[in-house]
């Protein structure tokens, strides 16, 4: 493209490197900037270089926080006895905004991927198993995409939790609600099947 | 959503100001940037207070610029003698990529529009007639969308216009090239065919 200024085609170019932004998305977000008060744009900048440079993770569960533990972490109310294995933050809010998990977290920064070049070291793998080793927690619930680096990373820390005797459980799969049968594809259906549940704890509470 | 950092909640509110980012989007973008080091972001959110503090506009054309004339207006290679009226900054890059046109710009900088609120005195007109004054300008195109605000603004500059005695024209409207007649809309092709044009001259050079 032909840009008639050196600082637009930086900021274009600046914006063009986060994921799904092309160039013309780049050049519209940058012109709405523009297009804003210098004030809007000192609070737009700064707010993204206060993130990074502020942010910490929680040294319990490795989840994004403003403060060395994080406030699930350090709440009373959260039920200690639970830790729920996610990927990364976006999977520990999915959960949060359901309600209905009132145990702590352990995120675990990626999925073990040999494609990727991502090995159980890359992980916050260690850390998870320390966090067991005082006998508090009794369960351990995998939240892991349902993918082949989800599934290999459940079957690798199953068998490092194996030898401290506590459940280890994954999330449901199966039909989403509101889903019609004949757009499930067939692997979904068949294995839907074959873990079917008793009708009573299909109920939505 | 439920954030587990206001920091990160912060940056993912001024994301979500952009046109066309909502809430997902723009958290994921922003963890993204949470990936990159420190170096990287300050050059990203650096390159967009830059701009929006130094930017200049051409006080001939108001187009973007990082000097006082642009370069465009200042380049003794162009022909200072035809004048093309366009919207905004995106219009001249979108010609100038085209390499099809070697004169001078003039950026409205919006289209009249009652319904928005926009006026002729919201828009760069005065300068435009300012700028015929000197007799140079034989000829000024008009380069505005197909619209109801851009006809709007033709009708009105083009009175405004008539008595200096230049060649007034428009873009070519038509059927794009690689179109295909079935799905050309009724008005186009209409009026494709009241205004078609000498075979000759239909020729791409």
């Amino acid at each position: 493209m032909n840009f008639s200024s050196k600082l637009l085609e930086n900021a274009v170019a600046e914006f063009s490197k986060l994921p799904g932004v092309g160039q013309k998305t780049a050049l519209r977000l940058v012109l709405h900037l523009l297009n804003q008060n210098k004030q809007e744009v000192e609070q737009f900048s700064g707010a993204i270089t206060k993130l990074r440079n502020e942010i910490q993770f929680c040294a319990t569960c490795h989840n994004i926080s403003d403060t060395a533990i994080c406030e699930i972490c350090s709440s009373p109310k959260r039920d200690a006895g639970v830790i729920c294995v996610v990927e990364d933050t976006r999977d520990v809010m999915a959960i949060e905004n359901t309600s209905q998990f009132n145990g702590l977290y352990h995120v675990l920064g990626g999925l073990i991927s040999p494609m990727d070049g991502v090995g159980p070291t890359d992980l916050q793998v260690d850390s998870l198993v320390e966090r067991l080793k005082d006998g508090e927690v009794k369960e351990v619930i995998f939240a892991l995409s349902a993918t082949m680096e989800g599934d290999t990373t459940i079957f690798y820390l199953n068998k490092k939790l194996k030898p401290f005797n506590i459940t280890i459980s994954t999330i449901a799969r199966g039909i989403a609600f509101g889903g019609e049968l004949e757009y499930v594809d067939e692997i979904t259906l068949g294995r839907s099947i074959v873990t079917r549940v008793p009708y009573e704890n299909s109920l939505t509470k």
